[in-house]
């Protein structure tokens, strides 16, 4: 089925993400602090999550515009999680793509408070929106990182596919989820789309780790990794064909997830 | 003018807080990271947010019961700052309230995300009220908490009271106004709890530095600052003398807090 409306194609969601998160305001209480935030944010990053959320949201019916403060808050979460991975006590990373990391450039104490600031701003913008759902999904999302990353921390991690279903599969999935919340899709109507997020979030990790050499390119060596990758993504597609929308653009995207190179 | 049921004491509504905290569910997806969780909880602390939020709610008109979702989200996010605060790349302090801090008992690493986990289920509890006013005033007073912080982090803290107002007073503001928030009080119908909230956070703030020979203690020397301590008192009372309904526990909260040594 073929919506009413020409849809966006993925890179002009990606250009209203990038504009939107240009322009944010944070809130005035954290001062000179928004300096670090805005730095953290202008990674070049693919935006993933906040897409997805734009594009699921198109195709559920609701507005691009509607879901923008919710795709930045996926976005703002994600940023919160790599800015606290990079600080000495974690993983101790100098650089992220391609520049010093947050604590490198500015102390790992204002890293630390930006990194709260990130996720208390993403929780804010969650809250903008006239009904509590879209913000439930997004902590319920961050709970599950912060569980994924302490299980790597502590390396209580023999469970490879629960450690990335917690560290990058609930956000994906809180991805699909807000877009539905935005876009007034209700409960009874997600079981598939819920598979779908599942779906996405795997793939992204798996994509991911064989880009790495690490997690399941490791665990399952190179070939099952991206022969794993292969039939996430028929599932994914799988997933969209039974959806009575227009999922040209969502379908790209998986196109997009399971060759993309970096 | 007095309640038609019988106010509940400071010191009731201080057992309720710990029974509420002591049974608290956190995420699942946290998994072990409870642990860290529950300790730093635990820490004996005089819980004067969340009383004064379930104080308020019951003056108010609404009920403790009501309430106690909110008052201990209050006291989840001033434990997330304490937990943060401790870390080596902030005040690295090793003891907090007689025992090893969050970061000596556990790493550091841990201690950063269970500071991590703390915000998030404090916004979690207060996204289980139906409308999101609770989280929204929850998720200001935490982000003047951040900011607050980066100032006193990066000595950019000439103006004493605008830290203080930040670091302390927007948590106690937030109390009083989750507490009507839970009440049912009208946005228009609050201009006196405002002023109420913001000289209690005054008052806890400047008793706190003369206990601890700091901030205003040592900006206007103890005896000035002792001065102001009673001028902000009484200014509370009077604030509560203007409200139409039953303030006698929070009148002996304002008690309290003047004359407290610990």
């Amino acid at each position: 089925m073929r919506a009413p409306w020409p849809m966006r194609p993925a890179d002009e969601l990606r250009d209203a993400v990038e504009a939107y998160l240009g322009t944010l305001s944070f809130a005035p209480d954290l001062g000179a602090l928004e300096g670090p935030l805005r730095y953290s944010l202008e990674s070049g990053g693919k935006r993933v999550r906040p897409v997805l959320c734009l594009a699921v949201a198109e195709a559920a019916g609701g507005s691009v515009e509607a879901a923008l403060p919710a795709a930045a808050a996926l976005e703002l979460v994600h940023t919160f999680s790599l800015v606290h991975d990079d600080l000495p006590a974690m993983d101790d990373d100098a650089v992220r793509r391609g520049r010093p990391s947050a604590h490198v450039a500015f102390g790992e104490g204002v890293a630390l408070l930006a990194g709260d600031a990130l996720l208390a701003e993403a929780l804010r913008l969650a809250l903008t929106y006239e009904s509590n759902g879209v913000g439930r999904e997004l902590i319920g999302a961050s709970l599950g990182m912060i569980g994924g990353q302490y299980l790597d921390v502590t390396g209580d991690d023999d469970d490879l596919a629960r450690v990335h279903r917690l560290k990058t599969g609930r956000l994906c999935l809180a991805a699909v989820l807000m877009g539905l919340e935005v876009a007034g899709v209700a409960e009874d109507e997600r079981t598939v789309w819920l598979a779908l997020g599942d779906d996405v979030g795997l793939l992204f990790q798996v994509v991911d780790d064989l880009l790495d050499g690490d997690g399941y390119a490791a665990r399952l060596g190179a070939e099952d990794a991206r022969q794993l990758a292969q039939e996430v993504a028929s599932r994914a597609r799988a997933r969209l064909d039974e959806l009575a929308v227009d999922t040209t653009v969502l379908r790209d995207l998986v196109d997009m997830l399971a060759v993309r190179t970096g």
